[in-house]
């Protein structure tokens, strides 16, 4: 069991143009007093100032795929992101943070989603205290594979914020207000966790699990296909076999043929295209979840 | 009187992150039946490949601002879009072509927008009898500067078509389709007048002039401030004195103390935060239009 979170470091614009975190942490590092907790210190970061100065998810390489060990270790890699990570990197270790919260915004309609690499009691508690505040929350359950280590991945503790659907560039300011107060309330229940006054019974906690990725259709790497309009927008929603995931140019359907419902995740988002990746497919979980 | 219309030269890519013209392009492209009409040739054209290959709006400087007859003439701007748009301005001149489509989209929740440069009884009873068919399609008429001239202004006739909200980088099926049906039904008023087809009677047009733009409230270069919620995604809807127009991280309310009714366009949309526009204002005109 984890003892106290006593630091943690609150990172925007991992990615440049994802600007509610970058313009979330600029108000912090404004306005500190709004970190304020009195058993907990809480560093506010902007992780890649180059691509957030030029408006772009990055500049040579996604940031957020280079925190591996072995990545992290190799002083080879040297386009800007792989070096940025290791700076991370070690800010993170000088700094002692034993939690780590990373802002991010998403073209996909998924609404305000905490995404965990590990299901530990701590994470699950978490989730569990903030999903009775916030009942539309979503908790997504993405491991990571070994080669695409992610900022969140620093620390044995941590998670990311995603917020959506929002453009690439843009503010939406009901989403930053949004986003600015379950950053609060996270913040309370470390508090709160450390003052030992969690006192919650058990509860059910829903979460999607992603298993598998789907690319769109494509001829030689280009794309054939759209998001189908009867998908757009319905993430976290049940699909199942026959329904339609794909549109193409041409108007042809193409349909869902797994044998299970599974509910997709990351519907149509602007950054996987060139990672071949349309959306994620998850199945839905529920456990028990009790506070010890 | 315009004569007839025979060579048509429909733009996608203009920006290389607006997904929508781009595939429609490519769809033309592959499919050239589909733009046939017996009176007039129509080329598809993919304006910006260097900026659609990296997904960004422009390389270098945005081509929809390099059209200029002083700037096309001067031999000195060797900028990748300035040489560019020498070689479109110098490609519509060798085809002879009369007309220009230029396929864009946008972040703010301008529907379908037809925008003109210039209200030329053409384009008003072009725009007029599209709006009979698509009751939901704006006119925008956005007098472009000397100094920024745009794709559109190569040729005395021609106009940018408009859809959102969409965010940069994705495709959206409907507006996808949406798209292309007014594509298809602005070819055939082209291949009607060019017929003496057209047979209508006289029509109310009503049409958006942009009079003004505004910034974001900056301090230092930064912006303070966020669209306000009351105004995002409410593109052509009037707005008044005393009407929120922006609200600050902190919270704060700044209001539109402007004396009249206007009716805003552009709101929020991405690629003009670094061009100093928050949103253009608009007055909303009506007049008759005749077909002579």
């Amino acid at each position: 069991m984890v003892n106290k979170i006593e630091k943690v470091a609150l990172f925007g614009g991992t990615h440049g143009n994802e600007m509610t975190g970058i313009y979330l942490i600029k108000k912090f590092l404004k306005h500190p007093h709004l970190l304020e907790r009195s058993t907990l210190q809480v560093f506010p970061f902007l992780s890649n100032p180059k691509a957030i100065q030029s408006r772009v998810r990055y500049t040579e390489i996604d940031l957020n795929r280079c925190f591996a060990p072995e990545d992290l270790g190799d002083l080879d890699q040297v386009l800007y992101e792989q070096l940025l990570a290791k700076t991370i990197h070690q800010k993170l270790l000088n700094n002692q943070i034993n939690f780590v919260v990373d802002l991010h915004s998403t073209t996909a309609n998924m609404g305000l989603t905490l995404i965990l690499s590990d299901t530990n009691d701590f994470h699950l508690q978490l989730c569990t205290y903030l999903s009775l505040i916030y009942p539309e929350l979503k908790i997504l359950y993405y491991a990571s594979t070994e080669k695409n280590k992610l900022l969140r991945s620093n620390t044995d503790l941590g998670l990311s914020l995603e917020i959506g659907a929002i453009p690439q560039g843009i503010l939406d300011a009901n989403l930053f207000i949004k986003t600015e107060k379950l950053i609060y309330s996270l913040l309370d229940y470390l508090e709160e966790y450390n003052q030992n006054k969690i006192d919650q019974k058990s509860h059910n906690l829903v979460f999607y699990e992603v298993f598998e990725r789907i690319d769109y259709p494509r001829e030689e790497e280009e794309i054939t296909a759209m998001i189908h309009p009867n998908l757009q927008f319905k993430d976290y929603q049940p699909l199942n076999f026959g329904d339609p995931l794909f549109l193409t140019f041409e108007g042809e359907n193409i349909i869902y043929d797994g044998s299970s419902e599974v509910y997709p995740v990351f519907i149509n988002e602007a950054a996987y295209y060139e990672k071949g990746i349309a959306m994620c497919l998850t199945k839905k979980r529920e456990i028990n979840v009790t506070f010890h």
